[in-house]
């Protein structure tokens, strides 16, 4: 990858200006479109070897457009709030909205590059980390972000130039940190795990740009040229009218006969019985909930189901046996304007537990492959994809140690008419019943099928999906509480083998 | 997965005889119209547990369709042919051309699978196929081919039910073999390793189609609805006047500086001096591609460079040196008909050396990044997709042991115009010169971009390309002679410290 970074390259000051003055303008032209524009946000990902410009050029890109609608972050050492989430958690919640500029100084693939060459992960685990971002970045740019990747090279001998100038200058010596001296020995393994990295996580849509930080000249036309063009290549595309359906049809059965068909959805509880396994399983779920293994976790729950199907009933006797201060419900309607001009995952990524805490989806992401499939509010190639979008989201989840529980909770067709009337009589719960709700009952078996398709391509043996037959509240409600309760103590069970394991590891 | 295909799923012989009539015609009807609109080839895989109606569904298509355009392709154990290749070459050559269908009896996740169900490989190596897997039905997909994928199941009782019927039965008990039994064993670890694999390789474009197999009228009528309906959409849809462009440019450098202006072409060597060192280096090489250890090699040697730069002369100079029966030279011009039929790296695959031979490429794959970018024989997505398209390509390569060399030969611009003047006067060398020469001419800054941005996006620790100055013949024919021989030297060197670790490991 570093061919031709490695060449001497330099920029004359006379050349540099008259180019640089042009650019400039063409630049907050660009900054500005794009705001006008709003239809997809530029990330702009800077990394690449110690002393290389990075910083400067960063700046640089500042001072020439309007900072006010630039955002850049940088990524130190994660704080307890990022710790205590999935990894990315911290790059999803600094995204760009559509119209925006975000600049990420280091990103996903920080970590992984130095774990490799200090020797910390394997080839294994960093091929399985390159894999991981292969999909991430395959996903940003299927949701329309214009992404585009900078590494800012030095050969070693320009790098051992500018440590040594740095460090020669008493007025730049205090740039020079052990970091970079650490790094600057490192550099051959520096080169040598990067060099396949980026050619393995360039993809036409995201392709690594290689620039040779040497000549500050060179590098600041480098990529104010480069960013220019791309920007200015997306904003003058004209919008398709059509776009390509390369996404073959799932079958449907033959005969009819799926997974919500095949439950028996009057199931047998009385209102004594109800109140007995009520109190047992809160009783359970509380004790649980106050473990202390529960520390090194958290717990995201997903409640889906036919309207009136009674999630928030069910929500609420999970709930009623968890201290308030552990807990939040997030209940998923109509994205705002701000989660509008985000990738479609984001509303819920900025919702996701701190570790020791729980968070209850009434409605989730699996509106994607639900209601927006069903109505068309997405093509069908973004809620083929977006199966394996959500089983890398969950599958991060895991990873990270949160505990995934899903629920679905079922009622036949007639028991929800009876519930919408009786919901209209009732003038307390006449909120609860909307024309929404009778229009989505016309797509019945369109959501059905949604449903199956949902279960047999996301159900994972560490996150599968719960069907609850809910004609029968009383039933339903026990079914979710119980195996609630008992995902979070096998949760729990695993946490103290991990933990004992480690103890006599120690040892 | 697995949760509706585990249902009872059962199909009335009345109604399946009605819609059988029904998609017999629908099917032969599309297979008739894939063959006049010719515009892509469909591909059907064939999978899952033992005893599942695979064979039978196989035969039934065959015996529905028009047999003649269908290609159905078991694969065994790989033959002495395939073994000497990479794994994915058996594959390639059974690629049902545009306009055909070709089913696929296992396929590329057979082995690993197979593999991870007997714990021969481990979790890692299971991701790396995975991963290698997706990015090469990304490829096939993006080439425009219908992939579709079939997995067939039985829940463990049905498994169960059937071996016994079958064993029972004196007509069919051949039918069981010990691998059927073996198999059946190891039922919930087949099923534990499936599950996750046919999520993960799932993806819009192709998704695993699950199909339960204990009814053979049900499972008929899916596969048979479902591929009608896939071929259907695909026939009926209007190609689109344009595509969408999503990659961004590629950025040249502001100083003109490259890899290639970079390089003195002109070298200094005698004939005298050229005449010493041929003598040395093909007597090396020759002694190299004697050596028992080659037994276990192959080569593949790139040749790329401007036109008249001298490739065929340097390829003679190394050819010369081996045993004719030993090599082969594929001079790479434009594609044949049945070459256009297939993705570009098709006729690559074809001419792939067995172990202890040599293959040399008068150009090759590159020109999807060289010729094929620059006269926009493709598109621009197509051709930056090409660069992770040609470096798995050359990844399968290394993987399977084979050496790959690769060389640029450069001449200036006057050489070239001086050659071609040349070439025009001597009548047996007028063949040599062509219009096309001087049209690529007038191109020549582009093609040095394209050369650039190859050089930098495919250059690997283990296949780097050789720049070649050129404008002296002499020197050009000694540097790719010696570059060569190195190579092959180093890789046998290679062999030999790996068989005597594995001689070490057996004491």
């Amino acid at each position: 990858m570093f061919e031709s970074a490695n060449l001497k390259h330099h920029l004359d000051k006379a050349v540099y200006r008259r180019e640089a003055a042009k650019l400039r303008q063409a630049l907050l032209d660009a900054q500005y479109d794009l705001q006008q524009n709003g239809r997809f946000p530029v990330l702009i990902l800077i990394a690449g070897v110690e002393g290389a410009g990075k910083s400067e050029t960063v700046n640089l890109l500042n001072e020439w457009m309007d900072p006010r609608h630039i955002r850049t972050s940088a990524f130190f050492d994660p704080s307890d709030e990022e710790r205590e989430r999935p990894a990315l958690w911290r790059f999803w919640r600094a995204l760009p909205p559509k119209g925006k500029i975000g600049i990420f100084f280091g990103a996903w693939h920080t970590m992984p590059i130095i774990q490799r060459v200090k020797g910390e992960i394997g080839e294994g685990e960093f091929a399985r980390e390159i894999s991981e971002i292969q999909r991430f970045e395959k996903m940003l740019c299927d949701e329309g972000v214009l992404l585009l990747k900078y590494w800012f090279h030095l050969s070693r001998s320009q790098q051992r130039k500018r440590v040594k100038e740095l460090a020669g200058d008493p007025k730049t010596r205090w740039r020079v940190t052990d970091r970079d001296l650490e790094y600057f020995k490192l550099y051959k393994r520096f080169i040598k795990v990067s060099d396949p990295f980026l050619r393995k996580t360039s993809t036409g849509e995201a392709p690594w740009i290689v620039v040779p930080g040497a000549d500050a000249r060179f590098r600041t036309l480098t990529v104010g040229k480069h960013l220019l063009a791309a920007m200015r290549e997306r904003l003058d595309e004209k919008p398709l009218k059509r776009v390509p359906d390369k996404t073959p049809p799932l079958p449907a059965p033959a005969d009819h006969l799926n997974v919500l068909g095949a439950l028996e959805l009057d199931q047998p509880l009385t209102k004594a019985g109800f109140q007995k396994e009520l109190e047992k399983w809160q009783g359970r779920l509380n004790v649980a909930s106050r473990d202390a293994r529960f520390k090194a976790l958290s717990v995201v729950a997903v409640f889906e189901g036919n309207d009136a199907a009674g999630k928030g009933g069910a929500i609420r006797r999970v709930t009623s046996a968890l201290d308030a201060r552990c807990y939040t419900n997030v209940s998923v309607a109509a994205p705002t304007e701000e989660e509008r001009a985000q990738p479609y995952l984001w509303r819920f990524w900025r919702h996701l537990p701190r570790n020791g805490r729980f968070t209850f989806f009434d409605r989730s992401w699996y509106g994607r492959v639900l209601v927006e499939r069903v109505e068309g509010f997405c093509s069908e190639a973004d809620w083929m994809r977006a199966y394996t979008e959500i089983n890398d989201f969950e599958g991060a989840l895991l990873r990270h140690g949160t505990v995934v529980v899903k629920f679905w909770l079922t009622i036949g067709k007639e028991e929800q008419f009876r519930r919408f009337k009786a919901r209209e009589k009732v003038s307390f719960k006449r909120f609860k019943i909307t024309a929404e709700d009778w229009r989505n009952r016309k797509q019945w078996d369109a959501y059905e099928t949604a449903v199956c398709d949902m279960v047999d391509r996301t159900s994972t043996s560490l996150a599968p999906w719960t069907l609850v037959e809910a004609n029968n509240k009383y039933h339903a409600r026990i079914k979710v509480l119980k195996t609630f309760c008992r995902a979070l103590e096998a949760a729990l069970e695993r946490v103290g083998k991990a933990g004992a394991r480690k103890g006599r590891k120690k040892k």
